[in-house]
């Protein structure tokens, strides 16, 4: 068992290149995850090619907030404990960053492939491209692995080491109930597609990884092992990361394409998107139900209905419920704010979620 | 935390009746993984049948030899360390020979849909039911969490849990780099199906979670934690792995239909198999060659030309060179005896190995 410091010859984490910076830690331990495989799998130099360039193609080119968050909570929490937070500290913060990043670019993969989508960050998905294919699945199914080996490497000899790699298995197992809620809405009627369900489905896909889990891991590297504290910190957090799905459900209808990078297709999707369990369960006449019944996921992109559809979302004054929906998930987060602190947790960690998330309409 | 035992109320393991007892502690775990959703993930009831259904279709009706496995061979090393097998040990074995047998399940369910396989023991691929199809994808991600979750479930309180959940993840890595190089095939030629990848498939696809991965365990819940006695029963486990892979692809031409269960479609499917490694490297002529690549992979079924390379290899003498072969693996593990016996392992495990693999022709 050797003890050389397994991110030794790292770049550092530069706060003030964090993009940057960041971006440089995922070349090393894509290098390090593929040369492994060398003297532990004795794989090909063809297999290995393609694991490196598989791993390139899909985790990078993404904003990382995910990623960043963590290395940023980590920082903040460090400090409010008075622990000094030195360039290996954030370096291995900036890992576990990339280990979300590498979580969701697996998530992404096996969905796209589910979805049948096209596009992801501006080039075609991963199964798209010649000889991948099907050969996708098994890549998601390696990132997968490659995340706890990450964590392996790198971590297997700090106390907190099973803590991690248990939070990891958690969060996935909880992101794939969230898929397992979003997937079923295939086989169910407009009217299961309950604001209940809405709010289950994105609790589950979305918030766990995005949203608690960056913080979770600043605060398990900086040593709390309070579970109240990781109990108080999960509250807001996924609070945010539901508001952050209702904003993304909102803007794929009355965002314009600069904003949202795409154009919206939830309509045509026949998605479980908060716009429409709003509009079909609390606000649509009988008449606009029955529209719903008859169009909804059965329109083409810009078709009439559809451009119906947006206009009723419209005259059923979604934007003010909208606007009302993020002044109350903004004040009951707020209201969290003294039992955060009585937890000793710093309330400055989730006040850089706040900007981040509200930050188009505060 | 409380300290009652994960297994109480669990169905006694009988040796007598190992099949159906066997059976029963499956049904006792997915009932145990269903009903928990209820607690921590707010899974709606809908969703619990689904996942219900979903195991037991795919966990229940195969042969259960992995999971067995564990059985016999954790019994047989607690005896030859003179440690009691009392009826909980027996339980805890058979529990780990079910992780074997889900993560076999989530291994299948992904294969037959890269593959677009039909069917699987006898009924319609998972994927292949009404309201399944890609769902499936997100379901064999969810089993192989799973078993993660049975694994933390029944043994975070033994001294033995992160070693069980390493060897999990290691072995789950092993085969889906295997499964990479399986896949790799589709964008290969035939020059590059040499005996050496055809080795790493097998080696990697299928006999560490086959072979290796019951004994391991055994060893493991035993409270063996020598790495040396590790090494030992890997070397001759993953030997018989390779040659039990060798005889699934010389039965899939040689064989009858009722040997193997089904019709061999190795040659339209342009498997990197035993038999054409041998035949295109080692024994075909430049004519015989070019007939093969021309036709491998390229014809159908009980056409003239599949029957033409059945034809061919029985020209080659595929079935006397096989037979050496047999007898070569066979002789390779005796002479492994000395060596496993000197890491304090009972022979007798590797053994009931070999008279369950080398059975039909010993």
């Amino acid at each position: 068992m050797h003890l050389r410091n397994p991110r030794e010859g790292y770049p550092k984490y530069n706060a003030q290149d964090s993009a940057g910076s960041f971006t440089k830690i995922c070349d090393k331990l894509i290098d390090e995850c593929v040369r492994d495989l060398d003297k532990t799998h004795e794989l090909p130099v063809a297999e290995k090619k393609w694991l490196k360039k598989m791993l390139e193609y899909n985790t990078k080119g993404g904003k990382m907030n995910r990623g960043l968050m963590v290395v940023v909570s980590g920082e903040k929490i460090f400090e409010s404990k008075g622990l000094p937070v030195d360039s290996d500290a954030l370096t291995k913060l900036a890992v576990l960053g990339w280990c979300i990043e590498w979580l969701q670019a697996w998530l992404l993969i096996a969905d796209d492939y589910m979805d049948d989508s096209q596009t992801r960050r501006g080039q075609p998905c991963w199964y798209k491209i010649d000889n991948v294919k099907q050969i996708a699945i098994n890549d998601a199914f390696i990132v997968e692995m490659f995340v706890f080996r990450v964590l392996k490497r790198h971590f297997w000899a700090e106390p907190y080491y099973h803590q991690l790699v248990d939070l990891f298995m958690e969060t996935t197992f909880q992101t794939e109930t969230g898929q397992l809620l979003d997937l079923q809405c295939m086989n169910l009627g407009l009217d299961d597609f309950t604001e209940k369900r809405w709010e289950l489905i994105v609790k589950y896909k979305t918030a766990f990884y995005s949203f608690y889990l960056p913080v979770a891991l600043g605060m398990t590297v900086a040593g709390v092992d309070d579970r109240k504290a990781y109990d108080a910190a999960r509250e807001p957090l996924i609070q945010m990361g539901i508001y952050f799905q209702a904003q993304d459900d909102f803007l794929d209808c009355f965002g314009t394409p600069e904003q949202i990078g795409k154009i919206g297709t939830d309509i045509q999707d026949k998605k479980c998107g908060w716009l429409f369990v709003k509009a079909y369960h609390s606000l649509a006449s009988p008449e606009q139900k029955k529209y719903l019944d008859k169009h909804y996921g059965q329109c083409k992109v810009d078709s009439e209905e559809e451009l119906a559809i947006r206009k009723m979302y419209k005259d059923l004054k979604l934007e003010d419920v909208y606007q009302k929906y993020e002044q109350q998930s903004y004040d009951g987060i707020m209201a969290m704010q003294p039992g955060v602190e009585a937890a000793n947790l710093p309330w400055a960690v989730f006040d850089v979620f706040l900007k981040k998330v509200y930050k188009r309409s505060k």
